[in-house]
């Protein structure tokens, strides 16, 4: 008998429960609206209770949770989303009631990182060990492995919120973050496209001038990424990135900015293998949480 | 009979070698200007010697050593330096002369990653696992560990050379970066506040408006890493930050940019053991290719 894992991607809008071992076994799956903790928590709950019923006790739980989050395992909130504007969601416990009702390890990170840990396992980014999985969407994200453990530190990063250059002659959009105005995700998130251009990005033909804009900024934020960390590889997902035309002119951008300064193959030769999409496309986020649930301990 | 390990800090203008244990047990120092690769690797491998005959063999020998360089272990120019400038050390071999000379396991890393693992062992990032070290001096450079391991990924950070805003109404000096014109070394290394000044960086006094605008660059520089790492502190040393009064600028100015987006108490309450000066000062290199040296194998 293979054991069956859990895992949750706790997202904004909904949480996507699944049971199985990995891509090609999903033995069960249900999406839950996200509305307030208790309810949504609660009916996640039920699912996999269900299914362990049936099924037999599952090895593990993965939750790949949107934040921010409390990932310090000596915490007292960990487990926890914490100063999130999202209304009832402040200082909610998600790990934990999953953990006692199912007694069960409970691996728990960000979204991001859980999907980078899927794709690590079962997608772009497999025989890497530092690496960075990028979403651009409603909000911007990011995450990854470094030395082949997933990124920590003080909270978690916060990819999306460092800044620019702007030239605000070229665009004088000033940016849609209630923080800071004008960092990446104030400029180039699908909300900030729509506010700018006045129309959703996905209404955005691929010959408007929103689209060499939004690749030039994602290209300075990859030219960051890639002098901070130094990663082996770029994974870029969400919903802007379904514009795939954009991947050639974001790559061609990076190469051109970071101007020959970084001496590796994988730049100046194999730009194409260096900056791409997720592997699992959509469901990066759930198969990362099953790929968390493989890790917990 | 206690071991005693060799350390190297390699730079681009001095070798300082020496032998030890730790801070408070240096038993021979040496400096050897940095010439051709032969003769200043033949001097260094000189005083190894001596010291092996003196007081027999060494545990192992750490270079800390400037670059770029390459850290594959399975490379075939591993410990070598490779694409620099510098005249005759493109595609040195800094590493192998002392492994086959001396016999000994030789640790081999970047300057600022060798700070990073001596600020780890006896300095200011002493208990941490995730930190970043910056040197801010004639270039910019950073390195520091990730969840308790030394940065590595592709290459190594180049943690210098990505795009900061940069206000041409404001600042017009168009930045000093070969590359990349007003990247962050471009803008805020000790030559690029010498030329748009038109004085070396030691002659500004305290009341100049470069101090101003250095601490904005440099805040700016530590937002992204924040946001890209989230580092449970900052190092940072160099040349440039002998000018003390940066560091309560420096952290202010992070805190304004930040704008209460990270809710940690490290940064909203703690700043000032957030963002710090070497506890080193600058023997942070030639300590940390002694701490390198500890951890060969
Ligand atoms: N095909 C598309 N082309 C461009 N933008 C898109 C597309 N699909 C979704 N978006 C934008 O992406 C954002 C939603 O991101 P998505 O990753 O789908 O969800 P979320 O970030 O909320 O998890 C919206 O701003 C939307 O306008
Ligand atoms: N006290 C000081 N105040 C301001 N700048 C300084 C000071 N000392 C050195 N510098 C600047 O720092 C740079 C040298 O950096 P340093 O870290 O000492 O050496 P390197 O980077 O070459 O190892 C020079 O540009 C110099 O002008
Ligand atoms: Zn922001
Ligand atoms: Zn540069």
């Amino acid at each position: 008998m293979t054991a069956l894992w859990g895992g949750i991607e706790a997202g904004g809008t909904k949480f996507v429960c699944a049971v199985g071992t990995g891509p090609d076994d999903i033995r069960a799956e249900v999406r839950i609206p996200t509305t307030t903790p208790e309810a949504t928590v609660g009916q996640a709950l039920a699912f996999f209770q269900a299914q362990t019923r049936e099924r037999g006790p599952l090895a593990a739980i993965g939750i790949a949770s949107f934040g921010p989050v409390d990932l310090h395992p000596d915490s007292p909130t960990y487990g926890f989303i914490t100063s999130t504007p999202k209304p009832g969601w402040r200082n909610a416990d998600v790990a934990g009631p999953f953990r006692r009702a199912l007694n069960v390890p409970v691996g728990f990170d960000t979204d991001v990182n859980g999907a980078a840990l899927g794709e690590n396992r079962w997608g772009a980014a497999r025989g890497l060990d530092t690496f960075v999985y990028l979403t651009i969407g409603t909000g911007i994200g990011g995450g990854g492995l470094i030395n082949g453990r997933l990124m920590r530190g003080l909270l978690h990063p916060e990819m999306g919120h460092f800044r620019l250059p702007h030239d605000l002659q070229a665009d004088p959009f000033p940016g849609g973050c209630p923080f800071h105005g004008d960092c990446f995700e104030g400029l180039a998130s699908g909300p900030a496209l729509e506010k700018r251009w006045g129309q959703r990005a996905e209404t955005l033909p691929a010959e408007h001038p929103a689209w060499a804009l939004e690749a030039h900024y994602i290209a300075l934020a990859l030219m960051n990424y890639i002098c901070t960390l130094s990663p082996q590889r770029l994974i870029v997902g969400g919903g802007v990135m379904a514009q795939r035309h954009l991947f050639p002119l974001v790559r061609s951008e990076v190469v051109r900015l970071l101007n020959g300064y970084i001496q590796s193959p994988a730049i100046l030769e194999h730009i194409d293998a260096y900056i791409v999409p997720p592997g699992l496309g959509d469901r990066a986020g759930v198969l990362g949480a099953l790929a968390l649930a493989r890790e917990a301990r």
